[in-house]
Formats: structure tokens, C-alpha cells, sequence
């Protein structure tokens, strides 16, 4: 992404709070704002953490203000005597404090209607260096300060994510497009499954080192994520170089983008089936509900998920899904097989009533497991899918323990599940 | 925490890696390390994440060396050019790298025995400052490091989380150890679930200062662990401490401790069940799943968990667990209500044969749902649970989104199983 990089502007992150060093909190702040300096291609070479105290944290500011244009701090903007963020900036800036009559006013109003009872303590959140901006925060009470001074940008925003997170979204970014040079970084993700990011990186190997539109895989379970991003004058002309390499893509990729933007796998399912009027249902073993669990996650989600069996054991199998005694007992087949997969997706499809039927089993212990005295090994899954224009299954192996068996043969069911959408439904 | 830190022992993590900062990745090992530090008593004040860079990574060394005893640096140990934390952990110790030979002929040998070919790259990976001594790596191909100079000590320890997590369990605690006073840190976890933290809190506020033994509270979703520290010269001294706190705590809290070190909550039910041959399945709405997947996310889990059904339509609740039509369409009920809840958990009990069902019924979406003609709110959720000592329900309201919803609502599904399980099986 070398060429989006704007050469004046580096940036780096201090994120604060003793939760973070005591191991209390994982700090996945950090992770999406160094995504969004990534996205906007600044030079982001260093990320500090330190505790909730004063001093460290302007000594902390300071190296970071000697080496870089942009420093943004994460946490410590509450209002109790832990949270020092203000403070430190201040005395990085080498400013006193003053209290922000508007913010001020905002608090007691928002405590007011609210019935909170309003303490003078809370007016610590009303305090800024002269030089600072605040940042309003319609989801919490402190809000964040963008100060300016001497040529450098020190921006402060909350720890809690619902708070962080649309402050990084809407203000951060607007600061970032008008920090940079006129010109605006404009970026759309394609979703790409059932390719793996070597073979992906592959066929579109050419395409990662272009001169104007930068082409960035992100591996997720199952999946990769391609960030396009451009500079340009405007969103009207970025279009025709993003256009272009998306169709680039899309012209190697073809089905295996399933979307762009922030449709999930699951979310795009429910939404071509609702669309559609079609429904779905599930029958699981090895999985235990995590595919039903997926499919629930969206909201919306029960007009096209109608429920489902888990079938954990192979009597269920047979009394909730129709499996057959003899493909339960057959050496050729047992309750992890070809044949059971489609039967359980195809009794489920039956049972529930719904256009497609989709199952899973398979050994997710650590151990394997010998039925009719055949040994299948641990990662052995099969996944079927029941639908008007058939039954069919497919095999897998997925190495790992028992926590990635899962997730990998419930995304493997979810793509299955997609194309049986298409060759159903049509795209 | 304070009693348990000695005074002399200051302690750094440095990050390694680009992709970091990029927000490829979250630093969940730093997390973990911060954790062990905790626990250790040592004074932890900052922490520094810098990219694959070699003058960077040097610079961040000798700030970290400047005000810590021990440091520690993870990831950057592979086979690549891009792997330069060997390189800057030397210079910054002002030492040049050798070849360990020892590790030279077991990374030859490995790679000979798993019918890799071998290239001479793979040596970066013998290399090591004079000073080091490597840790072995039984979980991949890169060793750690040890190094000692000057009074300072520098560990090198890999990124992978499967190689890292044994890495710092085994050596790395051994290590803290060595280094400590000649006494040894001793801990154990309790279990706390059906209580808030503050609640916590506030019944053991007197133990939380006490001089020979910290109790630390961490809170997770719908649990608190509570951590339990001595020093003592062995383990066996510190037995008589820990067990007095520990009674003293379980004194006030009885029930609500579940568990002692790593079980969890599905782990537990999973043994309680088994132990007494007792099954339980489960009855899903608005968690489509979710409860299932925690139950069965216990390796032999299939000796208790029998399966379920997913009900995530008022029909499916009808046909397949029995829910009377009444009950659905009676404005004092619903299928969001204490009834439907309880008749679903008597539903699967009785269609799975289970000692025991359970069921999850409510209002995920962000919007409240109106059936019957009465408004149910987002939030709303009741869980029943059926078993031979006759059948309850309990009704929660959780604030929050969708996700969040979901998560609370299988955990107290959870708490409700443990309470009917101490019920029917006894303790």
C-alpha cells in the first residue's frame, strides 16, 4: 500500500488503561483504529500502552509527539480520579486544563433527563487543554477532544467500544480525510469464499501491486476479505479506478465473491432467501447449533431460518431425522458419513417443511472414533444439502482442535449451503 | 495487589510484528502475558508494539531495557526475512548472533522427519545472541531465547498462540520463578456464577486487602473468577493460606462458586451429568442454536448432551415440542413467556428422553415484537428448565444488542441447568 501513503503523515497510537497490562482486557480498540490508518495509508510504525497514571502517560506522548504527526490515545476520558488522559495531554501539550462551558452544560443536562443525580466530579469530562476541540459522544457521557498545536494532532477517544467505535467511524475518519492533502480515500471490501488466500493471492497476484488502487487481502476463517482502496478527488472519481479492479477481479473470482461491503456469509444467505420467499433448516451433529446459531445471529433471520434438530447422538439421528438403521450400523457408511449427511439434511428438509435442508457431521473430538469397526479420524466431517434440486454432501478434513473443526465445518456448511442457494434460486 | 510485587522486578512486553498494527491481528498473547505478570506481582507499567522493522524494534528494546528488569518480546522469531527479532534483541544487547548447533541439527532432523526439504533460510532460526540460551519449541520450528546480560533479562518467546501459550506456561512460568526471591507464587481460580460483580464485591470487600493472600475479581460474561495469590517458600506452605481464604469466601458464597481452575460452566454441567449418568437437551428460540454449541463444545459431551431442537418459529414450537396452541396465541402468554418456556422445556425432556431440558425464549432483534396484541420488549427473555423434581421458569430482561443478548441469555440457560442439576442430582 506504499503508494497511498501520504509522506508528511505518521501516526501512532497510545492506548491507556491498567486493564490492558493486567491482562483484563484484550485491546481490539487498537486492532480496528490501526485498520483504519492502514486504510487511510498512513505510516503507522509504533503503538505505546501504558497504565492509568499521569506521568507515563506524558512521557509516553511526548516520545510519541517527537516521532510522529498524528497521536491518537484510547481510554482514560471517564470522569473518576483514574482517568488521567486529559491531564496528560495537557501536560504533553505543556496547557492547563480548562473546563468547556458547552460540554459542561451538555453533562448536566444529559444527567438532568436522565435522573442521575449530578456530582461536580463528573465535571472532569468537561475538561480540555485551550488548544482542544471536543468530540461529541451521542453514546456515553465523556466526549473526546481533537487538540491541535504547534503543527500536531493529539485526538482522544473512549475506551468502551460502543463509544469508540462510531467516534473512529464518523469523526476520526472525517479528521483523517481532512488531514490529508484534498484528496479522499475512498475503499470498498469484496467477500470472497470457498478460494484460500495462498490460491486467491495467486490468481490475482498482478493485481496487488498497482500504481493507483491498492488491493489488500484480510484472512478470516473460512474467508478473505479484499480491502480495494483509492485516492481521488471526490467518491464520484474514485468509482472508475475501483470499478475497474473490482471487475478485474470479479472476472477471475466470479462466484467466490459473495458480496462487497459488510454482508456476512450469513447475513447474505438470509437475505437471498427472504428475498426469494425460501427458508431454511438445519440438522446438526459435531456442531451442536453453531450453524443455527449463525443463522440466528442476523436479525431478521426467521424469515428464512425456520429451526432445526441438533443431533448429537445417533439415536436422534434416526428417531428426529429418518437417518436409516442400516446406514447408522452399514461399515460403509455410520453416523459420520456420505450417506447420513444427506439423509439428515434431506429428513430435517422434510421434517421442517423448508426449501433447503442442510447438515452436519463429523468427528470434532480429539480423539477418532471407530464405528462398525471403521476409525474416523478426529477433522472427518461431512456436510449435506437437501434441496428441489437435490442431495448431495461433501467430505472435508479439517485439521485443529476442536474449536476450529467446528467453526471450519460450520463456515464450510454456510458455503454449501450459498451455492445450493444459487443453483436453487438463481443469483 | 501490591504485597505480592518485589520491589526489584519491572517487567516489559515488546510486540513484534507489522500486521499488528495493520489490524490483521489482535495481540491476544500480550494479553495472556500481562495476565502471568499479574500474577507473578510484577510491576508492569508499559508496553510497546512495534512493526517487523530491525531499528525500530532495536530502539524499542533499549527504551523497554532502560526501565525494566526483565523484558519480553513476542512474535518475529520465524524462518524469513521478516522475522527480525533475534537480530535486534543482539543489538541491542550489543552482541552479534551465532549459530546454536544444537538447535541446528534438531531443526535439520525435524525437518527430515516430517519430509520437509530443508534450505539453508532455516538456520535464522538456530541463530542466538552469545548471551541466549534457546527454549525448545515442541509445538513448531522456531526455539525461544533466553538472554541474560548485564542483570537484565530478555525472553524471546514465537508468536503462534499454540506455540506461545505452552511456551510461557512451561518455561516462561519456570523462568518467574528462578528469578523471584527464592519464594514461590501460588494461585487458584474459584468459579463464581449467579451474582454481578459488585455484588461480589461488596460480600468480600474485607478480603480484597488482606497481607498474605490477594484476591483479584475478573469479569467475564455472566461469571466473576475470582483469583487467589500467595507467596510462600513451597506449595505445600502455601496450601494452609490459600485454603483459609478460599473457605472463608466459599463461607459467603456458597453455591454460587461452581468451580476451582479451569473448568467452566459447560464443563462442569458435562461432568455433573455424566458422573451421575444423567443426560440434558435443549429447547432454542431466539439462541438458534447457541446454548447446543456451548454444551457440546466439551469433549465428551456426548455422554450428556443428547441434542435438541432449534424452535426458531412458533410453528416449529408447536409441532415439535409441543407447545400448546393456547399457550402461542393467548394474549396472557405467547411463545415469548414463562408458559411456552416451560412447556418447551418439558417438550424436548420428554421427545429426547432427557433427565433434564432446558429452554431459551425471547426477544433478541433490536425492535420489540407484538403478539397477541401485547408488546414484548427487546431484551425480554425466559428460560425454563424441566426435570424429574417438576418443571420452572425464570424471566430476564438484558439490555443490549443482539449479540450480547444472546450470549447472557445461554448463560443464564447455563445457570439455571447447574441450579436443577444440584437440585435433581445433588452436589
Amino acid at each position: 500500500m506504499s503508494l497511498l501513503q501520504n509522506p508528511v503523515m505518521r501516526a501512532e497510537i497510545v492506548s491507556v488503561g491498567t486493564e490492558l497490562l493486567l491482562g483484563q482486557t484484550v485491546d481490539t480498540n487498537a486492532t480496528k483504529l490501526g485498520e483504519v490508518f492502514a486504510e487511510f495509508g498512513l505510516i503507522h510504525t509504533h503503538r505505546q500502552t501504558v497504565g492509568d497514571n499521569a506521568v507515563r502517560l506524558t512521557e509516553a506522548l511526548r516520545l510519541a509527539l517527537s516521532r510522529s504527526d498524528l497521536v491518537v490515545t484510547i481510554g482514560g476520558l471517564g470522569p473518576t480520579e483514574d482517568d488521567l488522559t486529559r491531564d496528560g495531554i495537557a501536560e504533553a501539550l505543556a496547557e492547563s486544563l480548562v473546563i468547556d462551558e458547552d460540554v459542561a452544560s451538555h453533562l448536566k443536562n444529559l444527567f438532568k433527563s436522565r435522573n442521575i443525580p449530578w456530582t461536580e466530579s463528573q465535571l472532569r469530562q468537561a475538561q480540555r487543554p485551550p488548544c482542544a476541540a471536543p468530540i461529541p459522544n451521542p453514546n456515553g457521557s465523556a466526549p473526546g477532544l481533537i487538540c491541535r498545536k504547534d503543527g500536531k494532532v493529539v485526538v482522544a477517544l473512549p475506551g468502551p467500544p460502543n463509544e469508540f467505535n462510531p467516534m473512529v467511524d464518523g469523526p476520526l475518519r472525517s479528521l483523517l480525510q481532512e488531514m490529508g492533502d484534498g484528496m479522499i480515500i475512498s475503499s470498498r471490501f469484496l467477500r470472497v469464499v470457498g478460494i484460500g488466500e495462498a490460491a486467491l493471492e495467486a490468481k490475482i497476484f498482478d493485481l496487488l501491486s498497482l500504481p493507483d488502487v491498492t488491493v489488500a487481502p484480510y484472512a478470516k476463517v473460512g474467508e478473505v476479505h479484499l480491502r480495494l482502496t483509492t485516492r481521488a478527488e471526490s467518491e464520484a472519481a474514485a468509482e472508475s479506478p475501483l470499478r475497474q479492479v473490482e471487475d478485474q477481479i470479479r472476472e477471475r473470482l466470479g462466484d467466490a465473491i459473495y458480496a462487497t461491503g459488510n454482508l456476512t456469509l450469513p447475513g447474505w444467505i438470509v437475505q437471498e432467501l427472504s428475498r426469494h420467499k425460501a427458508t431454511v433448516s438445519v440438522a446438526e451433529s459435531c456442531t451442536g447449533g453453531l450453524l443455527g446459531a449463525q443463522l440466528s445471529s442476523i436479525d431478521g433471520s426467521s424469515a428464512a431460518f425456520s429451526g432445526g434438530i441438533i443431533a448429537y447422538l445417533p439415536t436422534v439421528k434416526e428417531d428426529k431425522l429418518g437417518v436409516s438403521r442400516h446406514t447408522i450400523e452399514c461399515p460403509d457408511h455410520g453416523s459420520v458419513s456420505a450417506r447420513c449427511a444427506e439423509e439428515m439434511a434431506g429428513g430435517v428438509r422434510h421434517s421442517f417443511g423448508t426449501t433447503i435442508g442442510v447438515s452436519i457431521t463429523g468427528v470434532a473430538g480429539a480423539q477418532p472414533i471407530v464405528e462398525n469397526g471403521v476409525e474416523k479420524p478426529s477433522g472427518l466431517v461431512f456436510i449435506g444439502v437437501a434441496g428441489p434440486t437435490g442431495t448431495g454432501s461433501h467430505r472435508h478434513f479439517f485439521p485443529g482442535n476442536r474449536e476450529t473443526i467446528r467453526k471450519r465445518s460450520v463456515q464450510m456448511a454456510l458455503v454449501s449451503l450459498r451455492m445450493k442457494i444459487l443453483e436453487v434460486l438463481g443469483s
